[in-house]
């Protein structure tokens, strides 16, 4: 498979910074089954590789992600199949959340059903104006059922109700105002932007951001007394780190942590 | 009981659109015994009603709700009537969540105290420029505990404890901006919004709400892996509908869907 | 030790207002161990004051709080030393979610690290135009962990995991919007906002909102049956208190409720 015909395209700069870029153009990078299988792979190298050190999901042509793909959905009516592709479907999500590097959408087009799922899952996002999102399933008679698992993660309810009920799109700005990304720029601002949060995250620690990224998601499962519990240990053991103590003795001497 | 002496006036229109409207306009539609047991026959009614496809939750007179009848609690100062009471109201409010059909909170003014709690508990609420909402409880020294329940699911925590610690009213703007209402339209256009809403319901098949308003709510309670296994087994029991074929074979065609 | 050389100052009012005010300016307030052993003793006095109606946890000089000592935490790297450390800060920011009275967090200038937690964790929050916030910790290379538990309880969780990631600072406004705080005012109007809060809390019955704060966390924590359960049950203790029939036997003669 030559990278112009790969279903996910993967950059990995001399930093450790990967981009999987969904190239799938015609098909508005619809989640195929080659797709889930190529970002399910390309995220399994992420999370061998311990020099990566974050990842920004992106997509090619004229959309961000549509959701999946409706030609094969309907090819296979079959109750075993669809239960297969969406479990294949949310263990790509859950790899993100797993993966020890912050992962950034960066959203230029219309997310739409398992695309907006894709960018609320991530753990930032940024948007360009243009962007639209919407979980639109339930306009095919499908309830958006597994995006609404990050999505009342993200938002609050009724507005996250709205969406999966009305299948309505939202602007980018009301995506920020909400809470499902983080940042909204005009397009030719957008890697811009996305590399401003690259770059701030390059300059911690990659052990620090993976005990505290994995801890943030533990801990919302749990109740506050065991969440201190469990985040009072994980600090204890980032606070042995080299870099931490490297860290903390450059702030008492004033000066810039010499981190390798 | 003829409709004009009713608590609760029920319309059930052809489409299957079921309007409640709160009918003690002298008594500001309080949630007084009489209320909570229409409305809880009236959401039974609705349950066991296979046609039904949205309920809207409206009020005659000046105000929404002003929550419980404070004289009828005021006359039986006793620990097992006060249990029955919030009992039977919280199982109305538990009644809106179980219904299989999205229901709307039509709020042409005043919310307070249990009135507040019943638009927090629908899944949609429109409100009127003029409306407002207070968990004011506790000005009478009665803090709004089960208000507290779905108020705490729909807006953010310190916004949330601000409201019950000072019983305050917020204003239909604010209301919105803090995720208790969806909507806020001049009052001359909260019947149109309202049935904007229900028009956008009607326009989807009625199993795929139903399949996902209860998805919605159970896969709250999980965590992150379990609420995507469920929602994939949801997901994958939808597309076996009927109405998903249908709808995604008319999308593939580039034609509308033909639901019943 | 007397007041003036004292880590943190108490004042308590003719009305059991609480004020503890982080009394270390020249090291900006940093939840030093003699700080949090001030902060802890202070909070257990108010939990065992039965006229104690609120608290306010305020600071000296230019900054709120910047979080941990880290001059103290550079001299000690030993995990135990780290663990118990991050646990005694823990069982503080416990300790104000636990007391029968609200909190209000009186924020004037910058609240970094465990100081951003210790806002998040207060009730309420009245910040000043010119206060900033951020979980800087992974600046100097440790993720803040602790504080990210009442962060991800206060805001949406991009928003959060934004400012854990990059440590930068946002501003009041971004606060206020976020969830982070109640209310930003001018500098010289703080306190004067602060005491509207004040006041609100103590023209309601201490017991109703003993009452209310704890249910109010506890449900947090429940599936919503269980908290409709618990909740009813609080109200109807809370309802056979004196002051809630008074409240309501007020409400009905059109009188203020006289309580004592």
């Amino acid at each position: 498979m030559t990278e112009t015909t790969a279903p996910v395209l993967e950059a990995r700069d001399a930093r450790g910074v990967v981009t999987l870029t969904m190239n799938r153009p015609a098909d508005f990078n619809s989640l195929s089954e080659d797709m889930l299988a190529a970002l399910q792979a390309a995220l399994d190298r992420v999370a061998d590789d311990p020099d990566a050190r974050a990842v920004v999901i992106a997509a090619n042509g004229k959309a961000f992600c549509p959701g999946h793909n409706l030609k094969e959905m309907v090819a296979r009516p079959e109750l075993a199949y669809y239960q297969q592709l969406f479990q294949r479907c949310s263990r790509v999500m859950l790899a993100i959340q797993k993966l020890p590097v912050p992962v950034i959408a960066r959203v230029h087009g219309i997310a739409t059903a398992a695309g907006c799922q894709l960018v609320a899952q991530c753990d930032l996002a940024v948007a360009a104006t243009e962007a639209k999102f919407a979980v639109s399933g339930v306009n095919y008679g499908l309830f958006c059922s597994t995006p609404s698992v990050p999505l009342l993660r993200n938002m609050l309810p009724k507005q996250a109700m709205e969406m999966l009920v009305t299948g309505e799109f939202i602007t980018a700005d009301q995506a920020r105002e909400r809470g499902l990304v983080n940042r909204v720029v005009p397009a030719d601002r957008l890697d811009a932007e996305v590399e401003s949060l690259v770059a701030s995250i390059l300059s911690k620690p990659r052990a620090a951001l993976a005990m505290g990224k994995e801890l943030f998601y533990r801990q919302r499962e749990l109740g506050i007394e065991a969440a201190y519990q469990l985040a009072s240990q994980t600090m204890a053991v980032n606070m042995m780190d080299g870099c931490a103590q490297e860290g903390f003795t450059a702030f008492t001497e004033k000066r810039k942590p010499r981190w390798a």
